[in-house]
Order: structure tokens, then C-alpha cells, then sequence
């Protein structure tokens, strides 16, 4: 009943809800991970997403061709960016704040959603959605985090003979780690923990 | 035709390919590693592992009462066993076998069917698959890696002032990043790098 009724206003929108352009796209974007925090991968159709902005299935197929073109942006549009890394003083400072952006990123509506599609959707969808979190949340903090230990480096709390790429990958390593075996959600007690007991030592310039 | 004749076989074995006990089970477990290396878990049925180990399905069904307790037992007993770590004189070689061992279970016949497994299964199976990399691969390496660290800390050549957890996880979360992410497959130089460039500066006493 309340189905119909939806779907009715769904394809002959009232005037007060006609939008345009990226107010429309933005709704239709929200419905979407809306959608897939509620019914998931499997249960989300382009007719639902509509229904959800409370748009047309046309409005929705204008844009985004496929149910996986349409999940694809909505898990990108959703995530936190990551595009700078202000300068704290200390690279103790500097990384805390930069892995509980990480963090929060993880945790966002966009980054649940991200995980519980991975685990429904089949392989070569994953490997679509896969690049979503490398190109969304993997390579751009993975930049930010390589700035934050030059800056120290300049800085003179980070050695300055660091050549392996393999200690840029410490952080993210621990957290997809304790995430996935632990099931820890990382509280700022733990990335502090991480920071003093792991990083610092790690980084630190020989004669410190 | 191949099919009705195994199928013949299998109910009925010739005297010569009479199993008992334990030599039966380990025909029926590698079995089973076979078919999923094969057809994956979904392909997988207790008449094709049956056939594959030339007995009858009664066979299997007497030891293993259903699909997931045969493959949960193929997947543990078909992992390289990780229960010592020989002392090599210092914690650069000690780290290094080690990792080689736990790598090496990971990319076994057993790693791999592991984690095809957890890709087709559903949540409920996938959570009790992953207790057995947790008992199989995960604790055991844990324990070995915090023993290789603390006759370190006795020998000398790794600070004594290690109290965080998370040291200990280093590797393991460098492992895992990896592997997820780049698909390395962690060849020996790899882990050289990450034991020269990430454990022995974050586990020098101060004074090195």
C-alpha cells in the first residue's frame, strides 16, 4: 500500500520537489547509500533509489546507466575527503590527526556500506568497487600520510634515511589489520597507542 | 560416462583401494582440498569428494556430517603447522624464517582454498572459516612472533621496553595490506625489506 503510493509519487513528482541538476543528483546519490545501509547490495533497485530521493526511475537512469554505476559514485560521494594534512608542530600531532580522518573515513556511513558490498557482490564487481577505496580512501591518505613524514623530516622529528615504502604502509597495515581480525574500531586511545609505541619508535632520528 | 563409472566406483571400492582410519580420513581430506582448489566452494559436494578420494559418500558422511564441518577440517589440517620458531642467533634471520613459514602458509593449497572460500560462502559459514585462520595461521604465528621478540630481548638485540600489543602486529598487518592491496605475494625479498626497514628500527635498544 505504502509501496504504491510511493511509486505513484515517484513518477509524477509534486512541483515543491522538482530539482535540478546537482541538488537531484545529490539526492539521488543519498538514496542510494541510504538504500544500501538498509537492504544492501542485493536489495537495492533503481526503482527504490527513486522511490528514496523521491524522484522518476527515468531521473535516475539518465545519469547513471547501472545499478553498479549509480553504487560507485554513491560510495565515492560519500566518503570524507582526504585532500590536506595541516601542519601540527610534530609528526606525534600530525599523524594522530591524519589517522582519525583515516578513521572516521573508514567509519563513515559511505565506508560500512563500501565493506558489506564488497562481501555481496560478485567478483567483478568487487574489483570495480575495490578501485573505488583505492582511488577514495587508499591512494589519498596513503599521499597524506608520505607528506606528513617529509614534513618531519624537514621538521627534524623523523629520520631523514627512510627509503622503503614498506614503513608508509605500517599504518594503514595495522588498521586494516586490528579492523578486520579484531573487529576494532579504532578509538583515539588506540591510535595514540599506535603513534607512541609503534610510529614514533619507528621514525624516530637514530640519536633521539 | 567417466562420471557413472567413478560414481560405480566410489559405492562399491575394489578390495586393493580398501582405507581405514586414518589413511581413509587424509583421502578424504586432501580430497576435498582438491575440489575446492577445483570447482570453489559452491561446486563442492560430498559425492564429488567421495569420488575424488575413490570411497563411498557414506564414507564421508559417517566423519564429517555435512559439507562445512569436512571443509573447515580440510582447511586446518591442509595448513603447514606453525608451532616452533628455531632460534637462527639474532632477530633479523629469526624474523625472516618466520615470516618465510608464515607466508608459505598462507599461499599453500590450504591458504588459497581458504580464501576463496570466505569470497563464495555466506556471513554465518564465512564467520566459523575464519576462526580456523584465526586457530590455523593467525594465533599460532602471534605466538611464535612474540617469542622470537622476547629471546630478542634476552639475547640483546631488541629493546626491552616493548609493551604495546601493536609491535606485534606489525607484521602481520604489513602481511595482509599487501597482499590485499598490491596482491604481493611476499617474495623473499619483501620480507628482507620489511625486517630491514620496518622491525629492526622499530626494535633496536636505543643505544644501537
Amino acid at each position: 500500500m505504502a509501496n504504491s503510493r510511493w511509486t505513484a509519487a515517484a513518477e509524477t513528482p509534486p512541483v515543491s520537489l522538482r530539482r535540478r541538476g546537482p541538488v537531484l543528483e545529490r539526492a539521488i546519490l543519498e538514496a542510494a547509500l541510504e538504500q544500501l545501509s538498509t537492504v544492501g547490495w542485493s536489495g537495492l533497485t533503481m526503482e527504490g533509489v527513486a522511490s528514496g530521493a523521491q524522484t522518476g526511475k527515468a531521473a535516475v537512469y539518465r545519469r547513471w546507466p547501472s545499478k553498479e554505476d549509480l553504487v560507485a559514485d554513491a560510495l565515492q560521494s560519500g566518503l570524507p575527503t582526504l585532500d590536506e594534512a595541516a601542519d601540527h608542530g610534530s609528526i606525534r600531532q600530525d599523524l594522530f590527526e591524519l589517522c582519525r580522518r583515516v578513521r572516521d573515513a573508514m567509519y563513515s556511513r559511505a565506508g560500512f556500506a563500501m565493506r558489506s558490498v564488497l562481501h555481496e557482490c560478485d567478483t567483478t564487481t568487487a574489483e570495480r568497487f575495490h578501485g573505488v577505496i583505492v582511488r577514495g580512501v587508499i591512494e589519498p591518505s596513503n599521499r597524506l600520510f608520505r607528506e606528513v613524514v617529509c614534513r618531519g623530516v624537514t621538521r627534524g622529528d623523523v629520520r631523514a634515511d627512510i627509503t622503503s615504502e614498506l614503513v608508509l604502509d605500517v599504518i594503514p597495515g595495522l588498521m586494516m589489520y586490528r579492523s578486520k581480525v579484531c573487529g576494532s574500531e579504532w578509538p583515539d586511545e588506540d591510535i595514540a597507542e599506535m603513534i607512541d609505541q609503534v610510529m614514533v619508535p619507528l621514525l624516530r632520528p637514530s640519536s633521539g
